[in-house]
């Protein structure tokens, strides 16, 4: 099958999930009646049971239904964390502080006559895309030229991304016409604070922040003891230039986002042992660079051969591996892949994206990273509130200490406006640099130094800085926590299983595909249907007897009475995901139908709850509640 | 207690909660290092837990603990209502529909010379409250005057206010400089969606539009059949002037909205005789405006004399009333509100508060309302989209029908750019309306009309409009449902639960006083504490032993293991609320205490993660498990 052929054929498959999802109100475009907000959409009722519905059961107040959101939540609680829940309302200081407020931006381009926008970015890669894909006589240079562009677009600098779409001759694709330089666009939802008008503030556009902040607290509550990790499921923004990829690029999205704080000189894990032999697809930078596939390592190797940088890292990667697994995510179709040294931002340590493929391609659901001390360390800094831990020694140590002193009488002669930031990068120089820079002065009397603030590098003078080690009888250590950051994009991650969990058949006379959605049983909206054969009192009372005994042992249910034939009734829930359906065909006993296997079981009346309670929490498989019960055959 | 005495009582007390829970974290001030936003408050972890906190048993993926979101979904789930999940992201046309665009606003003045805003009311009321409770030498004529305009103040326009303002010479509380005119500030926070700057939105007031323009698919997937119910629970956002009232009155709070749609000619509930019986604090409009006090009246009375508008809106106050009450709210400051005329949006039928008392006097937490056809019209209009439903006779029947044909070309003539507002108007006559319009025209060839939307009268002519009733055959009947609304304010509720269920006593020795959260075990944030008496190895394994087993039947639970004395780790955990604590005393039995009785019993170390289910899940009482267990007194 070539490249086309196989585009076409995702394009139709997302396209028949799609519609099946917007038909039985899985998902609704937001605002539909005025025609939609390109990036928004809502959860409609099963949707909802996927996402967050726990389904009570009205007697007993047992909780009566796991769901997706609840498996996040044992993922948090199952750790000890400690939950918060923050505003999407944040002042501009708090992102000011975390970078988002300069660097949160996409490039874009106008449409020079009207003003419509664009992704820079997007409309150079489409250009190449398209180049590639539909013109059988490109030459192999150029064709290499654009693989090249393909390659390296993430790293382009808005210069060379407008040099590139002027060169292509790229124009606006409604109407053809040229278009501006690109230009950053800040992609938070702005908004203003109070009546006044001088307070911005923002729809945050993640949670960790709201984490970061309070730190000083959450490490108080854990009697000031590390490592502990906090955690936070809530609403997150992204004002998207030109959302695409449908339900995949929404401007709104929740987020589940565990901070991890650990002692950045030992970020080894109690429970690494229990993750350590699991093995999954992984996809080291190496072997992304080197143009090889992703391949099967045990991620204790991984951390082993230092391909991930720690033990704590590794541990949150097999975590989620078996959380998506057990979610019903295929494990073929899931693969970990480590960011570039160029998309990781330069503090992180590590950083690996679990990626699930769909008819998108492979689609970053969730961010796994080792975030060091920087979000603490930029708090600290523009708040002036420190937020460190604390290590008491059993007896005072002695310790060298790394002394870094700027004159900056000096520094403000050379550097003037620049001074501040110069002094800064001077201070916050780790040992390693700083022993560097002081061997280099000695020796040459000046040194390059490159201060990130600036972008550039600058020369230092010997009598700029003085660099000394001094010993110290030190009672504690204070440091700055390093962070290990999960970060689970809910949306996405549902999207792909419903594409996962998506197939077709066709229906018995042949003459049409219907549509399933073979969820695990854990997951699906509803757990089972009850459809009384023919509309009758007896079968209907019966009917009404079984719903009682689900609800007693807390399993959602759905009736079906009309008069609709068995087979419509069957598919018209299988495209809802249910995974059993109870035929009541007698007064004494049932015929119990599995989703997937269309495989019936004779099951007594009195019997059936249970039945459907072991299957529906996963107690049993559908394989070992057959060979107990007679088979039907219809 | 005089009036001061007990304003000042109030402070204390709220003082005390306050403090105990921010000092334990239930709520953190959000961005508390930037030194806040006023209005903004985080839920920290024992917070979350009471407000959302789903705690999973690890092992068998079962609910381990009810909360209060839940609770609200037992709400939602017991009456089989379709959940939705909209975006807070908000177009503007949506609000525009709505009348939030236009009259979502409070009259706000500004300092003249600092540019500090203040709500106009809440200065005048303010000052009233102030002359009233402070001059003691004032004359009966000016106490009956202040006591007026506290009695009016929701009624006074933005030219009264000002006046009144003026008149009394009120200043800027902080500098004492002079104010400006009041003007309308809209109470949304505004935004804008995509790049262009050219589509404002704003973040949701509330999540009941989300719902209204849904009407169309979800009253399709229910089948097409009337009543059914929609929920969404969620974030909404009110960019308040001057946030005051702590915790009470926040720019960003979780909703849960519940919209009932029903036929406007049948709003009987099926289920309305289950609560038909239940008693509780009503405080009609009639009795308000006769400075009568709230009467406990049967909600089945209070239907069936007609004091609330139909069973519809009485079964769910009655559905209120037990939920509220279950959940810890003391009846006795707890009572229904009927809206008095003013107060009630001009289109809805019948509006009650469920108002609890706290600290800060009567505060509304859940409102349920009858809102008639106006949100579903309203978007009706707005969008072009039909929200109806559709009634289909078995036989035909024959209808008289009101036609309304106004004259455009008439109208054009006399109200020019007017004249669209005066079409409308004339179109949306009811039919008793319409005959009366008809009548008059008949009599005297003109009659006065009013024109809301214009917001003064218009005379018209009877070469304007004609107005006759039609006979037709009629297959179905095509109507807007009325819709019935509780919507329940989900922070403000547990702010008042917080206050209920705080006390105070004094400790052991007399010398502290500590405090309580007395909780009911079901949202008790953590249902029990382990401590083992001594640190001694055996002690802790005992204590472990007992942790699993509470995780084997679902129990959260804290254990602490410092060696502090069993009465400061029964007064740290009585803070929490935690309802029930273990003490390892022996190997073989332990002792059970229970936090408000302080009564302890001895339980084997086998039965005793049963004995706190028991207890935790609300089936048994602490009386009930009392008398089959031997008493302990340490």
């Amino acid at each position: 099958m070539d490249a086309a052929q196989e585009a076409q054929n995702r394009e139709a498959f997302r396209h028949a999930v799609v519609n099946t999802l917007e038909r039985r109100l899985f998902y609704i475009p937001s605002f539909k009646i005025y025609r939609g907000v390109a990036g928004l959409y809502d959860y409609g009722p099963p949707g909802c049971a996927v996402k967050s519905n726990n389904a009570l059961d009205s007697s007993t107040l047992n909780f009566a239904d796991v769901n997706f959101i609840s498996m996040v939540q044992h993922f948090v609680l199952e750790e000890n964390m400690l939950e918060v829940d923050c505003p999407c309302v944040t002042p501009e200081v708090v992102l000011k502080a975390s970078g988002h407020v300069d660097k949160f931006t996409d490039l874009m381009v106008k449409d020079e006559k009207t003003g419509t926008c664009y992704r820079a970015d997007h409309l150079l890669k489409d250009y190449c895309k398209d180049k590639l894909e539909k013109e059988p006589n490109l030459s192999a240079d150029k064709a290499a030229e654009l693989r090249h562009v393909l390659a390296v677009l993430d790293d382009l600098s808005s210069e060379e991304l407008g040099a590139k779409i002027k060169g292509y001759g790229i124009t606006a694709p409604d109407t053809k016409n040229s278009l501006s330089d690109p230009y950053p666009f800040n992609l938070m939802f702005q908004t203003s604070i109070g009546p006044s008008g001088l307070s911005p503030g923002y729809m945050r556009p993640e949670t960790a922040q709201g984490i970061f902040v309070n730190f000083k607290d959450l490490y108080y509550y854990n009697g000031n003891k590390l490592p502990f990790a906090a955690a936070q499921i809530g609403q997150a923004f992204r004002n998207e230039i030109s959302p695409r990829q449908g339900l995949l690029r929404v401007r709104e999205f929740t987020l589940a986002e565990i901070e991890h704080f650990v002692d950045p000189d030992d970020k080894s894990h109690p429970k690494f042992a229990e993750v350590a032999t699991l093995e999954f697809l992984m996809f080291p930078r190496e072997d992304q660079v080197s143009g090889r596939a992703a391949r099967r390592i045990a991620i204790g190797e991984a951390v082993a051969q230092g391909i991930v940088n720690n033990e704590t890292l590794g541990y949150f990667i097999g975590r989620v591996y078996l959380f998506l697994t057990q979610l019903g995510i295929d494990k073929d179709r899931l693969r970990f892949r480590q960011h570039l040294a160029n998309e990781m931002a330069h503090y992180a340590a590590d950083c690996w994206d679990a990626e699930i493929e769909c008819s998108y391609g492979w689609i970053e659901c969730v961010g796994i990273a080792d975030r060091s001390a920087y979000d603490l360390r930029a708090h600290t800094d523009k708040s002036g509130v420190l937020l460190v831990a604390h290590e008491k020694f059993t007896e005072p140590r002695e310790v060298e200490k790394l002394v870094i002193t700027p004159v900056k009488k000096e520094l403000g002669l050379a550097f003037k406006g620049s001074q501040k930031m110069v002094v800064e990068a001077l201070e916050a120089m780790d040992e390693k640099e700083a022993m560097e820079l002081k061997a280099t002065l000695e020796a040459k009397g000046e040194a390059e130094f490159r201060v990130c603030t600036l972008d550039k590098a600058v020369t230092i003078k010997s009598n700029m800085v003085s660099i000394s080690k001094e010993k110290k009888k030190e009672h504690q250590r204070v440091f700055t926590p390093s962070v290990i950051e999960p970060s689970f994009g809910i949306g996405r991650i549902i999207y792909c299983l419903y594409e996962h969990s998506f197939y077709t058949r066709p229906s018995r006379d042949g003459d049409e595909q219907l549509n399933v959605f073979g969820f695990p049983p854990l997951v699906a909206p509803i757990k089972c249907t009850v459809f009384p054969l023919v509309q009758n009192e007896q079968y209907e009372e019966v009917a009404r007897r079984i719903a009682r005994s689900l609800t007693a042992v807390g399993i959602t249910y759905k009736i079906d009475v009309t008069g609709t034939s068995i087979g419509k009734r069957y598919a018209r829930t299988d495209e809802l995901g249910v995974p059993l359906a109870i035929t009541v065909d007698s007064t004494s006993s049932v015929t119990v139908r599995e989703r997937d296997s269309k495989q019936q079981i004779r099951v007594n009346v009195d019997e059936v709850a249970s039945v459907v309670k072991e299957f529906a929490d996963g107690v049993s498989t559908w394989g070992d509640v057959l060979w107990r019960y007679p088979t039907h055959s219809s």
